[in-house]
């Protein structure tokens, strides 16, 4: 049976390729998508996609993965550094998660040196462009 | 006439019961109602519920606690420790408040140590798992 | 062509008038902003409100004036201390924000001296009560 | 068999009702320790009490209650804050131990904020004057 | 009866217009008071000025203008950050102040981002280049 | 009616004149108690001296001057620097208290540099021998 | 030959008795003076009073104090929590001196509990509004 | 011509197999290194391999990397916390670098939490695994 | 003339071999005394020995250790951490002291890290159970 | 079968009785050794030592140490307070080892106060001059 | 033509010779200021000498050195810790300017080990008592 | 006879005039040490020069220096910041040494302002390029 990962994207990662673009690049949301979508494809997997603004919508949405899907690709975005809404949520859900970032967050403002969700999630990738999120999901699908 | 309290739970616990079972204990969420339901009409109050994952839609309850309800039950889960919007919620419903958790927080992660909804609730009652909610609502009850 | 303003509060700011008026004022969000869309008419400028207590629907909102709207009078309320989303909202949006409050927050606690939305606005006003909102549309407007 | 409760005041806890009336409310500790007895007698339980002022003796008193009480209402006053030693005696005694407080401490100097006790205890109760104390003993009681 | 304000500025505002202009801007003091005095004239207001480079001639103009001027607009430049001596001259003097800077601070060195004398001023204005006195003089000849 | 002056050493203090001597000087407790003994005979107020190693008894000894003593000279020693028991029992005193010290403190390592009890003091004295508590004695009876 | 003091006031000390009589009292500095002159002519001493809002006067005084005189009180306001010049003047003075507060430091905010002096003084006096000066030089002349 | 792809590995992972194997995995380095041998020879690279537990070493051979690789994949192990001198050899080598970690950082020590490398290598790929080192060569040749 | 060892614990020492044997080992305290009474008989020396919970206790009997014996091993338990009476003592009594700890405090909670004690001891074992004293005690009796 | 010791010296330990002989003492290395050797021969144990100035070689004769030798003395000298790599690899070693200090170092600089081995390490001996390595290696020989 | 140089001194460095000799060295300014001058003469440059105790009057110099000198030797004393004002006049000034210090910062008080001066410095010379003025002079005139 | 001196560099110095030369400039090591020793023969000094990357090395070489040289110029680069190996190294070798730098290490990230060596050296040279290394050498000469 096909494993399913779920893309999930917090808050102004809808803008991608629209703001910053030396920082997140030229591409947008949605070309990401499709390209995990057909890399997702190539490897048998089954896919899905979630993006929202809101810290509740998006515990809620973790929470639903329980049991549901076997991977979780995570780019928590401004999130990453304070919700711990967020943290408890991917520990209720009980998926493996891997926390994503599209730059090196290490060469950016100290305050997003600190993630409060990475000791919760199996790894974390950051610093590819939208490479970073096809890394993660092969990551996942390569465990057992 | 009747006191009036409501119980307010915020992000990851409607999971209670399902998730992390050796720290949250095995009942959910509805259960916990149910017998805070059967408690408060043993002492003669009203009681009413509502849980959240959002920090908007908790701040928004709260604030129309103001003046209907004669007391907060409030397990804020992650945002006890960050949620200043939720502090200013309490304080501007000016309707008592007690902060309440299911688990001994002080013997989880240092950063589950510092609340920042204590200073504007009366009290603060933690660690005797769903017992915690009964306990609350009796004080409050008896606060004249 | 008319200069467009946004004027955005965040959370509790619905409840100015009534909570806390030794810290806030008598005066309601809709007084306020009758006064500025009064303001606005005079200098000459559209002008267009929001408010809510969440942090997504704010992200979204301030994501939406991108390329819309000329300046961004922005009171975040208790998220000025700590949305990094808001903060990425903001540079996302590319448009002139100025961060206004209405008590000066540094008579207040001191987790109010800091804000995360400080360094991507192009200024502060702080302390003049509901002044402080119509300083703010006059700096913008002054901009070229 | 009935419970056995042991009500543990610390430092200055013996001049309640003399002092500081506004904070610690006008009940002196005869009178808190009167309503318990007469409390733990509706419940069927047997009760003891101990003040001091010293580290030392509470040590001691604590490491006696080992094997002999079934619960520990202690209110250690000003040594909730560093006395490393009782935290000790409390592991030591493997005595489930409720911290209370009469205020809300969170209320008040930020020194008053830290418990060097609270993680060794099974839970804690702050803020709801001498209920604290009726509070704790039946969260103890409802233990099995 | 006019009111009066005092616009104050201290170390190195003489330099403006001369010293690092992509920060400061390119009009020099001499045609900001001008401004000023316009914009005072306009709104029926008198106006003095003062600068100096010395911390001790700033408190004792400060002193100075106890009883005597109706608000003070005060740009402390480096003294912002360390005074505790200007800060205690505000208080003594009880005349309302208002803290302005040219540039947006919280763009600039971290230590740039405190203030000792916000505490005891009415409200601070930062960011607005020499817009900034404007509306911190408009804003005090709006008080009551 | 002479006021009463109590005098009270906290531990190690019963070893002056034995101990480091460059730090405290050649003379004993007894020496210093006779001195000022004399001094507020020849002041016309009644005194009396306590001397205690255990934060207990210095405790009680505290509260028990509540209403019976119309001034505290208080060299706590090494309580000074953490013993918040102390501080309530002062506050619950309610007696005007002098902190005092032999040595400058300030010139010491810098554990010795802060102080729990000061701010519940009315003021401190240290650095000049056993003169500090002379100056501390004659301050409280000039006190009205 | 009698011995020689210099009385040194710091920074808005010249406005005692106009401002925050609260805190300060309501004697001015010149009342202040004459009292200390009065008690150093009973105690057969020579006396001379400065003050000064300016660091560098003040640091410039003290090293005239050199070789001239045989001890100084000193209350340098402000200066006490951040001027490391006026402490390398007392070093470079050579002279015992006694750093001396009108009011008690330790009550108020927190940056006014360090003191840069204290380190290079004899000893601190605090707390006992304008007794703390005469207190101060008493002591002074009590030294061999 | 074929892209050159180094990795090197820091203090003590040539224990890898042997200890920890909770922690590390039982694959020891020369496993590891085979399967990334094998891997780079499915995409057409060339690969090399360095051990050092010596922080000299590693810093000269980062250095002679200088134009002569095209990616390095870099566990400095232990070094990875403190050695400000790999982290200027990488700035002098000018290569793009990737950190790894075989074990998720932030489930360990806080110590391990922070970086010196981070700031001046590409990205970082922390937690698969010996899967690690193959996303991380993949992702170095992914870039153009 | 033998030498004469003092052997003192402090708070819940006298609770060995009855909690937490995990940690601190299942002898009790009469039995490793003994053990040392054996040990100091082989080596020639005299040896007494004193347990209290009391800091002031404590306090006092290493006071009178003072010309009495040469050489103190002192666990100091809980007081370790923040008692500088305890530390006064050690420094009053100028008698050569040990800090000796049952378990290795590194490996425990980080408020165990730190000592106040060991300024002012010779040297420090901690780690090695009961042997702790027995290596202490030979290294007193090795000093000459 | 005999227990085998290894005795490991650090950084400047080589410099032994040529350098800061009131600090170290005036033993060298080499007699330090024999002396160990020949009490290593009383308590019929073999004993090899080593010592190197690179981190690297330390690291490396530390592995080497896994299955061969029982116990290792290790006094790493100024590695002690940051060589995180050392400490890796005891942990991979899994000898149990002791951590050695000649001085007592709590006496000196506060960063000599802090450990990174402490915790992977089974005991720690400071402050005994060229004894602790004799207790030590005492204290490995008496580990059953 | 000859390039010109500004050599400035702080507080307290007109008591050179006079003070702490052992510190500070037997040379008075004047001397030390013959000596560069005689060198300035050897070296072909010209050179001018100013000292004040005041911030404001240096900072005053400095700006007037602005076109008009072609290199700053600056000891700013004290000031040198915490004068971000003379900070802003050494950049307003736009002169290469080289903060010296005759004793060796770094082995005195930690507060002296920080510069808020060096960050707009070209460098720093520290240590080498009055030959510190000379190297700097010499370091300026070889910059072209 | 003449004077010795020892020009040491540290880790990535042999890396100078190809990496980063806007911020360590064009020159390579060899070209700045055949600048040395034609200035040290000018100067009528030996010379010898020693660069390694590792921490080992560079103690082991400055342990040899001991009575053999007359002074060190030490560029330890990176490890200027953590080794305190190298600043033991330094206090056993007793010879004069003097840090420097070729950039203003103050101009750069914030760790790079920290010395561990500083302090055991009598001087600090940073910011002048290779005239650093120059300015270094001839302060050695000139002491005596």
């Amino acid at each position: 049976m096909p494993k399913r990962i779920a893309v999930i994207n917090g808050p102004n990662l809808n803008m991608l390729g629209q703001r910053e673009v030396d920082v997140y690049g030229v591409q947008n949301l949605e070309t990401i998508n499709a390209g995990l979508k057909q890399r997702a494809h190539e490897l048998g997997a089954d896919i899905e996609f979630f993006q929202s603004n809101g810290e509740g919508e998006l515990v809620t949405f973790i929470q639903q993965c329980r049991k549901r899907v076997d991977g979780i690709v995570l780019n928590a975005g401004a999130y990453t550094h304070y919700s711990i809404a967020l943290r408890d949520a991917i520990s209720a859900a009980e998926v493996p998660a891997v926390e994503v970032h599209i730059s090196n967050v290490y060469k950016r403002e100290s305050f997003r040196h600190t993630s409060v969700l990475a000791p919760v999630c199996i790894g974390v990738i950051s610093g590819f462009g939208s490479d970073s999120y096809v890394l993660a999901m092969e990551a996942l699908l390569r465990l057992n």
